[in-house]
This record gives C-alpha cells, structure tokens and sequence, in this order.
C-alpha cells in the first residue's frame, strides 16, 4: 500500500465489539477507512456496509482478505473462530488487530504464536486495551520510574454493574479478570506462576448461576503477589481499580469517579501531578473542537461558539482592561444580540 | 466538495497554535486533510507544506482561500490580522474556525457580526475550546439539569505555571481572563453587564511588570456574581477550576490532578458519578489502541500486545479456571518464551 | 485557688451555648467544674444548677462572680450584655471566657480593652473557637513555616443549611462572617483595612428577608485580598473552606466531607501528609476509648470489648501464627461462645 | 465509690503506653484521677508518682489493688504479665481496662474467661482502641444501617512507617494484624474460622529478619472473606485503611491524609457526608477551645485570642455592615494595637 492512501480496514465480527470498532475507524482514526465488513449473517454484514463509501460485506474472513482494498484486519469475532482466520491472516502476511482472547485456550494459541515465528515477523496485536489506557500508561511509568522501588503487592478491583444471565462463574475468569492477567503481566514485566481463587459467600442480587464476587490471587515469577477482587454484579458502577505496593511507596489509579491520575503516597506525603500547561490540560478538548468544526462543515454546518460570543468576548474585555486600569466598577457597552445569533 | 472526499483546510498563521492544528487535523482529523498552510515567513510555510502530501504553501490569506483545494480555514494568526482574514472569508462563504480573539476589540468584532448577517448563514466558530473539554461539558450538563436550581455565584481558579516577560496586566485579561468570559457566559447562559478588577500585593516570583494574582469580578444579565483569581505566574502548576453555587447545592471541575469529573455538594453528601460500563470508562482507550494500531501498520510495523501476552493470558485462564473448579493454589504451565517475543 | 483544686466555673447565660458549656465543663474538661450557672431565666438556671453537684444557680452575673466557690467565668449571654458583664469581671481580677462578639460594636469593645490595660494583664480569652480547630491548626502551620511564600490571596467558603426567619443581612456579617474576619486576619497576621460586600441574585430558598448568598471582599494591612462567599441557607450542608493562594502555591482545608487536613498545591504536585505513628492516627480513639472507660466505670458498668473479644483474638493468632509458619490454610480453633458473652 | 468522688485509677505499667495513658488520665479524663502507678521498676514508677498529686507508686499489682484510693485499673504491663493481673483484678472485683492482648494465647485467656463467668458480671474492657476511632464507628455505622446490603469482602490495608530490629514475622500477627482481626469481627459481627498467610517477596528495606509485607486472609462464619495487607517497614507513613465491599456497594476509610470520614460507592455515585452544622464540624475546636483556656487560667495565664481581636472584629463588622448597606468599599477604622497586645 501506498503511504498516502488510506489504510483498507476489514473488520471481521460485527457484533458490539466489531460495530463499535467499524464506527471508531470510519469517525475518528486518520489515514484509514473500512474496506470491508465479515459478518456469518449476511444480511447483517451488508446493511453495515452500505452505510459506508467503498464498504464490500463477506461472509467468510477469507474473501475479505482476498479482496485487494483490504490492507489489515480487526478481528471481533467470536473466540472459537479466532484461530481459522489468524491462521489465514498470517498465511497472506496481513496485520491484524485481534481483540481478545486470542484463542480460547493455550494450545490453540501456541499453534497461532508458531505460525507468526514461522513467518518471521509480527503481525498480530492483541486488544489488550488497558494498556492504552491514558491511568494504565501513567501508572507503568510511574512504576518504570523506579522512584518508588520494586512493586511487592499489586492489588486490583474489577466491578462491573450487572451481567447477562447466562455469564458463568468460569466467564468471570476468562471474560473479565484476563484483563487483569494481562494488565499485571504488563505493570510487572514478570510472568504469572501461580493462580488461587476464593469464593466468599455470594451476593444475593447476582445472577443465581454466579459465585460473584470472588478474589483471585496471582503469584509471579519475581515473588510478587496480585488479588483481583472481581464482582460482575456490582450493581453500583463499572470501577478498574489498582494499587501497587511498592518498597517506598504506592501508587494506585481508579479512584473516585475514575480518570484522575495516580495518586502515589510516598515519603509522608499522598496526591499526584499537577498538569504543566494547556497543552496537556486541555489537549482533548482542542482535538473535539477541531473534530466537531471538521465534521459540522462537512455536513454544510457551522455550530460551535459563534461570531457573536467573539463579538461579547471582546466587550467584556474592553470592559476588563478598563476596570483593570481605572480600578472601578466598569459597565460593559454591547449591542443588543441580533436575532441572528438567538 | 463531495461528502466522502476529504475535507481541504487551510491553516492561517503556523505559529505555535497553528502548527499544533496542522499536526492535530493531519494525524487525528478523519475526513480532513491540511490542503494549504500560510504564513507571512515564506521559509516557515513552505517548510511546514513540505512534510505534508498536497499541501501548498502561501504568504496570503486571500491566495489560500483561491485555492479550489481550499475548502474551510482555521485562523491561527495573530489577533490584529484577523478582522481582514474573515471578511475575505465570508466573501468566498468558507467555513472557519477562528482561534480567540475573534478580533481584538468590539468594535472590529461587529464589523464581522455584520458581515456574517449580511451573507446570511453562520459561516464563523470561534475557538473557545473549553466547550469541548470534557469536564466543562459535564459541568454544564450539571447545571443545565436544573436539579441544582439557578446559579448564583461561579467562582473560578485560573493559574498558569509561567509567562514570558513581555506578557502585560492587560494580557491577563485579554488572553487569560478571556477564557472564563466565554465560559462564564457559556456556563451562565448569561450575558456579562459588569467587571470589576482587584489586584492584591504583586507575587514577588512574577515578572516585575505584572501586577500578578489579581481578581476580577463580572456581573451578570441574571444577576450572577464571577470572581476569577487568575495567577499567571504561579509556578507550581497549571489549574483551570470553576465552582458554580447553586440554590440547591454546588458543582465543580478542575480539582486534584485535573480531570476528574464533576464534584457536587447536594442533599447533605459530596461526590461524583461512577462510569456505568466500560464503553465510558474505556472510551478513550480503545480510540488510542485502534489509532496506535493504525499508524503502526501503515509505517509497515506491528507493535502493542503480542500474540505471545495472547498465549500467557490463555494459559493463566487456564490455570484460574481449574483453580476456581478446585479451590486449589494452581500453577500455571507455559512454555518457555521465545526469542521473537523477548 | 489552689493547683490542684478543679477550677470552679461559672456560666453565664444557659442558651443552646451556654448549656452546651455546661455539658463540656462537666463531663470532658478534666480538673475544672461548674460551679456557678447564671440566667435571667430563674428557673432555667436553677433546673440546669439540679443536675450537677456543688453548683448554684444566680440570676446576676455580679452575684455568682461573688460565690467563694467561682474561679473563672464562660460568658455565653446575649452580646449587648457582655460589656457589662467583662467590666465587672476584670473589676474582680476573674478570667474569662468570653463568646463571640466580645461586644456588639467597636466603642464598647474600646472600653473593655481600656479596662484591660488598666488592669496591668490578660485576663479575657475571646471565643473565636476556629483557631482551636485542627484543621485550621494545620493550615495556620503551613503559612507560617513559610515554605509557599507570602499568601496573596485568601479564598473563604462559609455555608449554613438554613438560617431562622429572623436571621437578618446585617447579621450575615456580624454572626456569620464575623468567623472569617477573625481567621483571615490570625491566619494572615496582618489587620484588615477595608470591606466591600457584594449581591448576587438572591436564593429564592432562603428567608424572604435576607439577600443570600454575599460575597465579602477583605483588603488587608499587607495587600492581601480576601474573598469570602457567605451562604447561609445553602440548604446542603454546613461547610467552611478556606484556601490561601501563596507565592509560591496554595493550601486548602475544608474539602470533601471536611476533617481531611490541608491540601497543599505546590511544585507541580497536590496532596497532603500522611500520620507518620498510630498515636497522631489513634489520639482521638485513645482518648475516647479511655473516657468511655472511666465514664461507665463510675456508673458501676461495664461495657466495650470483652475478655470473650480478647479470647477470640488470641485464638484467631495462633491459627494466624501457625498459618504463617506453614504457609497452610489453618482453621481457628474456639469454644462455643457463652451466653455469658452473648 | 461516691459518684461524685473521681475515680480511683491504677496504671499496671509504666512503658510508653502506660506512661501515655497516665498522661491522658491526669489532663483529659474528666472524673477520674491517677490513684496509683505500678512498675517493677520501682524507681520508675516512683519518679511516674511523684508529678502526680495523691499517687502512690508500688511495684506489685496486688499491692496497688489494696489500696483503698484504687477503684479501677488499667492494665498496660508486658501481655504475659496479664492473665495474674487479672485474675488478682477480678477476685477483687475490680473493674479493668486491659491493653491488648487479653493473655498471650487462647488458653490463658479462656481462664480468665471463666473467671469472669464465675464472677457474674462483666469487669474487663479489652483496649481494641479502633472501636472508639470516629472513622471506623462510622463505617461501623453505616454497615449496620444496612443500605448497602451484606458485606462480602472486607479489604484491609495496614502499614506502619518502621519497626525494631527486633520485631518478627509472628508480631507482624500478633502485634498488628490483631487489630484487623478484631475490627473485622467487630465490623462484620461473625467470628473468624481461618486464616491463609501469603508471603510476597520481601522489601530490601525491612528489617533482615522480616518477611514484610505479607497478605493475610481470614475467612468469617457468615461466608465474608478478609484480606489483610500488612506492610511494617513501608517507610512512607502510618495507614489504616479498611474497605467493605457489600451487595449494593462499597464504603472505606482511611483514605487521603486520613480521617476524612467515610466514602461510599452506591447507586451510581461515589462520595461522603456533608456536616450538617457547626456543632458537628467544630466540636472538637470548642473542646480544645475550652480545655486550652481552663489549663491556662489553672496556671494562673490568659492566653487565646485577645480583648484585641474583638475588637478589631468588632471594627471590620461595624465596616462589613456599613458596606453592605451602602454597596460601597468601606475603610475599617481602628486605634492603633496598643504594645499591652502586641
């Protein structure tokens, strides 16, 4: 592919996972598009297409990558399915995205790990989100920063509000706590050696089906010890918590409503960064605004803060610099909003 | 232009401002692309257009917007330049996101007002990006509920951690203080009627011109009260905080580390709202992960999780699941791990 | 009086103050007692004198002042009747504690002062409690030890839940704000030289009568600037903040549900300290612990933890320590918990 | 005993803690006095004696149960030292405040169980000093309420800043996690039936001869399971944390610097309690307010705020009113401080 075309996305799967993925791409990710969508219900497949420019619906993962617009794949596929078409990725040397598990279990995962060896470079990533996760990443860097010393105790909470009836207690494992296997095998750069699980008694506003909450106990290779309490019916709110105990310290991410940084409690003293500029501060806020303009005109709109907020702006401030110069009270001298701008 | 073909954007002024809006639309904008850069320094434009494919540069506003490439404008130049930029603008009926001041005084601004009505349709946004920074956002959600009553009185915190040497008094107001007049006035839904500026002792750590903190006072149409304290030399840290007092209790933003969310007083208990589900929670990291994807496949490289942290959380299920069957410690077998993941 | 003696107390003016004194003398001032109560209500006095030994009920201040028995007097009656009640006070040469305001106005409080001089020492201790609040405490340490700078600005939050229909403007000064003229000017070390007091629209939830919320900016003798917003019918909650902008940061109390210590801004980083011994952590719970102790003892009972508590610990130790040697789960092993203990 | 006499009170060891609860006896404990104190240092316990009025010092416990000025104990010698002591307490019925431990172990301590049965009345508080801490008696409190359904798991985290050379992996049980048991069976209301101890690898900055920290899991009889985090040598304070994690939501304490109250997660929405008024907010201020001025006036001092501050209070109030009334700034008008206040 050319470096300045777009990148020729075929998503395969378009349950939630596979629909969000084919919204993100075509709304938000620069310098790629969606080429083609997989789906087993055909129908399914073709109505997501026709919604979108150059957009081809298959029903098998391996006509997509046969078709010459696709440059690389997302796989949200069910994980039994997961093998078959990384398999073929890797045969046709097609990068993938493939969102997790890779497979359901470890042989199968070791046959697709063999594969890419045989084909001598990487080309599957797998969706292990959390580590793109703006808190996650700042809490890996405070840990890789080794301020705070070697991490002795890592502990996780993982609660999600409510789950399907049919979620099972092996579920709660290999759907929600993964998350967490990867997550501390990431923080901790160390491999896990050892797992217990604990049931206490069980909420009585679970799904009958379910041991929920339960606390999982990973050992790792380098002597530290990780509890993961999980509770997939919380009923009160979807919280990742997590919390290194380190030899000089700890730092721990998820508090209160959630995006707040870490907050490390070292040498006496708790609370975390203060942001250095505008830059960082508002940094999202300048890619919306931008977004949001790019998007209005392409529709043929304008919306936003109009000409007369610039207009009031400057009154106030001609008001402002007046009041700062004279040190009095200083009535602000605008016209009446025309109707306009109502 | 064409609904699907990308949106051609002219940058106007490749200052700091501007060349961050050439980086932003380039790397993060779907559906645009920089079309034409203009800058008075021909060196700099030119420079600036080189990196980027089917980008031209200018010395002209006007010369830009002649471009049949040209779609929409953002203006990054300095304020004075602005009034001439968006007349010519609206006379070519181009779409623009004007960065603040629309232009830098009143009356300059009604000149474009006028303009604007005269071509009959909104064609200007103006860059007030605290709109579009998330925390604002929800804080005017607060508000505009209703369950808090009127607004009575916002008390605002605006701290920069430096500014340069020739920053003025006046500066404070006309490029710091500014920010809050449009998100007072947002806010509020209010027009400001009156200002008022009080300056305490000068920091003795702030440039000797600056009178620096200060607090201004504004009044509002609907007789809300705003102090701002803005403390352009603070040096500890960049803080943008708004507490809007409410007849039934009170809302913020901008505590801690920053971005936290809302902070409500109300009914006897202080707080904030717990995220639902991971979409929320998650939102920003999926969007970085499929991004990070993207931009590492097309530079023809694969990076993030491997398929090897694919295999160890496939195996560490394994081991989790069979220790949940049992109530048994269990270890966890791997094979050992290949060179090509290390 | 004699050292080892208990102080012998009289209470002037038994309200919801005064009574609260008696309450506070009686049952945690250790080595002081009530000995006299005073009100112009006899059978208020008399019926609050029954309850506690050796104590006499007056209706004069003059007439307890001459009691043998009365070392030193609480005033709590109505303000206009403080001055003559200081003036006889520092005639006898009696210490005293005297409630907020010292006098209604400031030529009175000029007398008392004068009287005091003559006298040749201090005998008057007035009761601006906040100085006595370990938060505020706290607060007044970090500015004084100087390592934020000089303060340039002080920010006041002071809100009630609701006020009675008497409640009157002049006294959301005297009553309520009053508070903070004494704090700003203990916390700044410096006088105030000059009042404004702003009017936002009015709470349509607080008494007709009262304009609510204010805002009251203090000037003071050193340039600093105080803003205190004043909300006496907030309908929320009962807050009081305080933050004080410095050169070279900032430190807050009055956060969250209140009692977290000072949160300091400085150097890039938020937070507060941490106790550094249980004995800073548990003081309070000691001193409870032990007060709950004595308190039941001298009313013949026994009540707290029990020898059965201190049994079952011992027993949860040794599976504790065995637990620990063998790095086995170990059952605890107790006897049936008698009805004795039940 | 009279009821109106103080009470009689023996200190069974003079170490740090007996000397603390001595001191705390003698200023704090109102109604109660320090009879006697017991050390098998007679020298110590002499010198102990000899800053109290009307205490005596002995060497046996006995002894200083005979003396007729005793009415009460508290026992704060070595734990071995304890089961004699109390033992001897109860045959004289003799009402006891017992540091923990209670005895060493289960079996000691089931005889003075059954000594207490055969006495018929309950005679020993155990010092479990965490049932009295304000913080934990209200998550006490709000577990009991029941709002947030049963509790499940209990998170525990307790860290102490250092510890001897001397101290070993069985105190890390005995000594501190004693605690924990206890606030669990306390906060839960079930007895505990067994305990895993998981040891991560050691801190390089503990002492040698500890493996520090460790996770300590005690499972209840009513199914809830707890895990303790020991940390003794964490270097960077002293944390008391606990969180109950319940069918409807979670509440904690010990967060941030430490005692500001009880945190939620319920319902969608995280936070705490607002103080409703100043009685609760500042009661610990009036206490301190009222015992600081009885201790200055029985030193025969005055000290606190002056007749000065209120008058200079009542100066700015006289301002504050005029400029509420007038809308304008207002200069405060004082003498100047006479040197008698400087």
């Amino acid at each position: 592919m050319s470096h300045h075309a777009p990148l020729g996305i075929a998503v395969i799967g378009t349950g939630k996972m596979g629909a969000d993925h084919v919204r993100r791409v075509r709304d938000l990710i620069s310098g790629a598009r969606i080429a083609a969508v997989v789906d087993i219900d055909e129908a399914r497949a073709a109505h997501l297409a026709d919604g979108i420019d150059g957009c081809t619906a298959y029903t098998e993962p391996a006509a997509a990558m046969d078709d010459p617009a696709v440059d690389a794949l997302i796989i949200a596929s069910p994980g039994p399915a997961h093998e078959a078409t990384l398999l073929d990725a890797l045969a046709r040397d097609l990068p993938v995205l493939c969102e997790k598990p890779l497979t359901p279990d470890a042989e199968s995962a070791l046959r697709v790990l063999e594969a890419e060896q045989r084909l001598g470079h990487r080309r599957i990533q797998v969706g292990f989100m959390r580590r793109f996760d703006p808190e996650h990443a700042r809490l890996k860097r405070v840990l890789a920063g080794g301020e705070l010393g070697r991490t002795l105790l890592l502990h996780c909470r993982h609660r999600n509000v409510s789950v399907h009836d049919y979620f099972t207690d092996e579920m709660l494992i290999t759907d929600s706590v993964v998350h967490e296997m990867d997550s501390a095998r990431w923080l901790l750069e160390q491999e896990i050696t050892a797992v217990t699980v604990l049931k206490p008694a069980r909420s009585s506003l679970s799904p009958r089906v379910l041991s929920d909450p339960q606390l999982v106990l990973f050992e790792t290779a380098g002597g530290a010890l990780v509890d993961v309490e999980i509770f997939a019916a919380s009923g009160f709110g979807y919280q990742v918590q997590a919390e290194a105990v380190c030899e000089r310290g700890t730092a721990r991410i998820g508090e209160g409503g959630g995006v707040g940084g870490v907050l490390t409690s070292a040498a006496g003293r708790w609370g975390g960064e203060i942001d250095q500029d505008y830059v960082t501060r508002f940094e999202e806020a300048y890619d919306r605004e931008v977004r949001h303009w790019a998007d209005a005109t392409r529709r043929g709109e304008t919306t936003g803060p109009t000409a007369w907020d610039g207009y009031a702006a400057a009154a106030v401030c001609e008001a402002g610099v007046r009041a700062q110069a004279t040190g009095q009270r200083t009535e602000v001298t605008m016209i009446e909003r025309p109707a306009f701008y109502a």
